[in-house]
């Protein structure tokens, strides 16, 4: 109800222009007020023309980990902190970064082709010519190794593609595959092409998803150019992050390493990324059976499969040694609760000059900084403590993230109320994701941020996109109806993933973009001099993150109630369950019909019989699984977080109460962390993790649905009851609560 | 209930090999063993050795429309018919016939390219250096013109595309505009570009849909290399096919003549056909915005829509002189029924030298014929007429069958049993389109022919088809229950639209294909060495094609009873009913929602403000419409259908009104006429025609259907009295029928 009456509110406030009547969950009326009004000042503060200076100088030179341009960064952000007036601090850890010595693709048969693996200094883009400072294009965490084999084309390299393989006799045993970028995280790439026996792995651009296909290309466009080439990580994240060597705690001077051959997380198979202009003559080469349609891209001929008389040769080496990442610390204790913590956090490391990842978000949370510095001026204070990481080594693996949550793992469980996290910004639309608790609170902070665009709230604004991004009648006229916008799910790919995943961390992911397209990401063109052609020319949104950003920090320092919602959490896990119930039956209908087409030879009669396409194999069929505990625990979690909200609502608690009330609130994230998904302990959390085969793609209630996708019955009934078990704790925890505020 | 009997013998003589216990609808036990005996022997006489010879030697040079080769193939075609026994005769009418005199394509600026307009010879097609004789690449029925513009891309060239053209501010009013092929048939595409103001329009073959994208080109592959072009008609053919001048009578010397510039279905702008070779530089030289995801093809740079500094100088001048259509008409007299015809046919004349379309069809047409002689000699005789018909003249509008059957209407409709259709055919599946009451009857067919690459009869095969096309697994379900194939509606593009669509004689159109891509359609690369390698190599489903045409033809010239089950009328009218009414509820709530989001300014804040993209325009609502005179008459119309089977089923009639009985069978798909369709009176089919914006594809109870596609709703009212009103009288013919019957 009382989201209802808020957004109501919320749509006279955007009619009205700004209404004090605006309620402020958390806040009594005058709390809220005073909360406003320190806010309209923060607002007031920020500068578009400082985003835009920070930017460009932090960009000024590459700065991947352990490189001049990365110390010179941390070190130009420790002394802003530090101008600022905050307690400011460098935390370093010492984790494994392999850089390239050698790398060499040729292809040997059946013409000659050296892969040039160089993206050219451009005079449009003043930073491109940094060459001896650059690192070159690289898979940070390929193995060495030195291959010859034939080659073949998987197109997105997913499971899928091999089993479409399978059907058309193709074996990439011993060969070397060429993969394209997209439609996963870049890390399962690889991973997919060793566990079916490939022995080297090229992934390439294609123009169709980054590059002309999309849009003019850099610099007359946005777009990727033929030469450009996305670099990043391979680490096997999906089963831990953080520095490979040390698992599970902070990566300290002292602390107990692996030997790097017992890191599960690191590929045996070497991997090189490269332009399109350098697979244009690879995939030209290949014979074999032409691609299927859904596997095409943008070049100028027909693609072919593979194998045949293309060979390719590939040859990789790394430098295996041990670097610092530099975190930078900064503190603004807080005047009455100075032992809970709000932390805000973006990295710091770029690839190479990363002025849009993630210099851009980087910006914003520094002139947050400096605006609440200049509130401080004023005499505000925070009443809990606010603490800006600027992590180090994210790009990785989130290396500075994961390694000071390990570290500090104990004492952020006591003590962080929230972690809030970005990274690369740009203009556009609101994206927000995060734990479902603070959903109805994050609604009210959308609601009271302007887009700089169209004058409306960046919640209305996001709203329109979600309305016209649903493909029915009927879904739009829901969402027409609904006023408030939903949340993600967290998967990976920044640095909210150990808070969140692994300490149990109770985290929010903020960010604009979706008018920023372009093709710079990882490359050398992610320059200053893109961004602000391409980007956000006006640095508006650096300005429009640090508003929102900046309130979600504010309001959870100062909340006198904080804001979780539980019910919104019950609401979002029942649709999870409710999909995951229906995924398994549309599982179980869709085996009994291909089984059966496959006994009646369909797939053989509806096929040309002279274009090799073999029958898929019969899966074993898939039992109904007993879900009833998993449904009796949302019945109940479903009682207990209506109960709690009657109960929160109606209270008007002691100080004291209050501030056990909030501490049981801020720590019931962690209630939700089992002992972790199997094969992957380190991941904890029963209900957000990132596919095991998604790689930063989120998969909700992970335990369950992955061992449904992966077809193991067993295993999915003990995660129902694993994850069924963890609802019945939490729902304990959550009637805990209750009690004590009744 | 029959259908399912039968379909269950069809399984079982699957697994044991032909069966005598196999029934056969028409015919009583030992007649239908006469017939099945028959049918053996016609089978034997088949042979693919003849069907080569046949395409090698009626595709030795191009045969267009009054054509040396044309007229070469007549009288190759006359006197094979002769040679086997046939009365055989020409019937030639008098059509007017455009040829190119003048065509010039130039790009003045920003730079200059003349387009070569030119496919090059092939030393690996012997046929393609046969310049002097082959028709130069034009849009048949283009107008005279010599315009100067600035070019606009318009993706296919469709009304919604347009559309989309308005949302961007983009008008082409006094502009050339390029189209790809695809989505539509082509002459759909200049239509629209002259409603919307356009001066001139360039049609092109983009390799996405029709080139390198989808396979190697030929002539290492099968498809467009970058100098195919498709020629063809664009006369606007869904307001009338056959000769512009002679509308609804036949084209014979002294016919009153329309002049040309009162004929309705001739364009006023000039249209060029060209390849993607030509349409690169055209495509490059384009500025403006970005072309959205779905209009972008597969040639290597960013599609934009212009327009701007691209200027594109069109000049086409043309022969518009009359010439001669042969039509071949070769009859084989009924023994018992000379005065009820059963017509097969097929086209013969070509754009080029047409060895896939038409003369694949023809020449197993041809084998056919020769069968049949065949047969006649061993003493068979039919017992029915059977008339094989070699048109002419069908590529530039379907001239030569129009005439004839604008000529001979009055004696067809009293005669026609029904026309059987072929046309271009290949390697793959059984297509089968037509008249409904005749689904059982065709299912029966196809049942009793075995496909020639997998050994199962061409039903099951072509319903292995259907269900792997199913995307939905109880789809899929739901067909593996049926066991028999639906059959298609037709629309036009083949010579089988005056005999339905105007003559409202029931037909049948019959072709293999779906394993015989390639893009040598109405291009000089349709020559027999294209055939032999890519369409179907052992010419062994040309033989499948003959038996599958042949049977119908006997099995329709012999049966006791003739086949017509309007039970399968019924029930397909109904489901086209029933569509169309989702329809329209369907778009009232997509025009609610829609106009609702434009109000709201939904598409404005959902957009980003740098790109123009105006929101579409508020629609008119949709009202409910009053379907029920319609549903009232399908409700009548099912109950007289059954009681019509029950008393044919139970009927043991004598000879005389057995004839009775036949002969209003035959007759009964002429009651589904109507006066015509609005603005389009030449169609007067009331379940079936071309779509006015779709060309070949067909629309269903089209009256109707357009009405509401174009929101007059008035008119849609009317057309639903209409059909209703068309069925009512349907429905008491067949009562008629019950009765006589009792």
């Amino acid at each position: 109800m009382r989201k209802i009456l808020l957004t109501g509110i919320a749509v006279l406030s955007a009619v009205f222009g700004w209404s004090q009547s605006k309620t402020l969950s958390g806040f009594s009326d005058s709390t809220a007020k005073k909360e406003f009004a320190a806010e309209e000042k923060f607002d007031s503060y920020l500068k578009a023309s400082n985003v835009d200076r920070l930017i460009k100088e932090m960009s000024a030179r590459p700065h991947h980990v352990g490189s001049p341009g990365g110390k010179a960064v941390s070190e130009y952000i420790f002394n802003k902190f530090k101008s600022w007036g905050y307690d400011v601090q460098v935390e370093t850890f010492y984790v494994l970064f392999p850089t390239p010595k050698t790398r060499l693709l040729e292809m040997t048969g059946p013409t000659s082709y050296k892969a040039t693996l160089e993206e050219p200094a451009l005079k449009e883009d003043a930073t491109s010519n940094q060459k001896t400072e650059q690192l070159p294009t690289y898979n940070c965490w390929s193995a060495d190794g030195d291959v010859t084999g034939e080659l073949v084309f998987v197109n997105y390299g997913l499971p899928e593609d091999y089993d479409q393989l399978q059907r058309m006799g193709i074996d990439v045993k011993g060969k070397i595959v060429i993969a394209k970028y997209g439609r996963s995280w870049r890390g399962i790439k690889p991973k997919v092409a060793q566990e079916h026996g490939a022995i080297g792995c090229i992934i390439y651009s294609d123009p169709k998803e980054d590059g002309y296909y999309q849009g003019d290309v850099y610099p007359k466009g946005a777009y990727k150019n033929q030469y450009g080439v996305q670099r990043g990580s391979v680490m096997d994240m999906p089963i831990y992050p953080g520095d490979p060597l040390t698992p599970g705690v902070g990566a300290t001077k002292d602390a107990k390493r692996l030997d790097r051959k017992d890191a599960t997380n690191l590929l045996k198979i070497p991997v090189l990324p490269i332009s399109y202009h350098d697979a244009e003559p690879l995939l030209r080469a290949l014979e074999g059976p032409v691609a299927p349609d859904d596997w095409r891209g943008a070049l100028p001929f027909t693609y072919h499969i593979g194998p045949g008389k293309a060979m390719v040769h590939l040859k990789l080496q790394f430098n295996w040694d041990i670097k610092p990442v530099n975190d930078i610390v900064a503190k603004l204790a807080g005047s009455e609760r100075p032992d809970e913590w709000i932390i805000r956090g973006n990295h710091h490391d770029g690839w190479v000059n990363g002025a849009s990842d993630p210099l851009s978000g980087q910006a914003a949370m520094l002139e947050e900084a400096r605006a609440i510095s200049e509130l401080v001026k004023t005499g505000w204070k925070p009443k809990r403590t606010l603490i800006f990481c600027a992590w180090d080594g994210e790009e990785p693996g989130l290396l500075g993230s994961t390694e000071w949550v390990e570290f500090h793992a104990a004492e952020l469980q006591q003590k962080v109320v929230a972690y809030i996290n970005s990274d690369g910004n740009g203009r556009g639309f609101l994206g927000v994701s995060g734990s479902h608790a603070l959903e109805p609170f994050i609604n009210e902070v959308a609601r009271d941020v302007t887009d700089p665009e169209t004058g409306i709230s960046i919640l209305d604004r996001r709203r329109s996109l979600d309305i016209e991004n649903t493909k029915s009648s009927k879904g739009k006229k829901e969402l027409l109806m609904k006023k408030t916008i939903s949340i993600g799910a967290l998967g990976s790919g920044s640095d909210f993933s150990p808070f969140l995943q692994h300490a149990g961390l109770a985290s929010i992911d903020l960010g604009f973009g979706g008018e920023d397209p372009g093709g710079e990401y990882h490359s050398i063109y992610d320059s200053y001099d893109d961004y602000k052609r391409f980007k956000d020319p006006t640095f508006i949104y650096g300005v429009t993150l640090a508003k929102t950003a900046g309130r979600t920090a504010l309001r959870l320092a100062d909340a006198e109630a904080l804001p979780f919602e539980f019910k919104s959490l019950y609401k979002t896990i029942n649709g999870y369950a409710v999909e995951l119930i229906s995924f398994a039956d549309q599982l179980r209908e869709n085996t009994a019909v291909e089984n059966q087409l496959i006994k009646e030879k369909n797939y053989s009669y509806a096929g040309d019989p002279t274009i090799k396409l073999l029958p898929p194999t019969i899966k074993d069929e898939v039992p109904y699984l007993n879900f009833s505990s998993l449904q009796n625990a949302l019945t109940e979690l479903e009682k207990t977080t209506n109960e709690l909200s009657s109960a929160l609502a109606k209270g008007k608690f002691s100080t004291a109460k209050q501030d056990e009330i909030n501490q049981s609130l801020y720590k019931a994230e962690q209630k939700l962390l089992s002992n972790g998904l199997p094969r992957r302990e380190w991941y904890k959390h029963a209900i957000y993790a990132p596919g095991f085969y998604t790689g930063y793609g989120v998969k909700t209630l992970p335990g369950i649905r992955e061992a449904i996708e992966q077809r193991n019955w067993k295993e999915a009934q003990d995660q129902i009851e694993i994850v069924s078990a963890v609802l019945k704790t939490f729902t304990d925890y959550l009637n805990g609560i209750t009690k004590n505020a009744q």
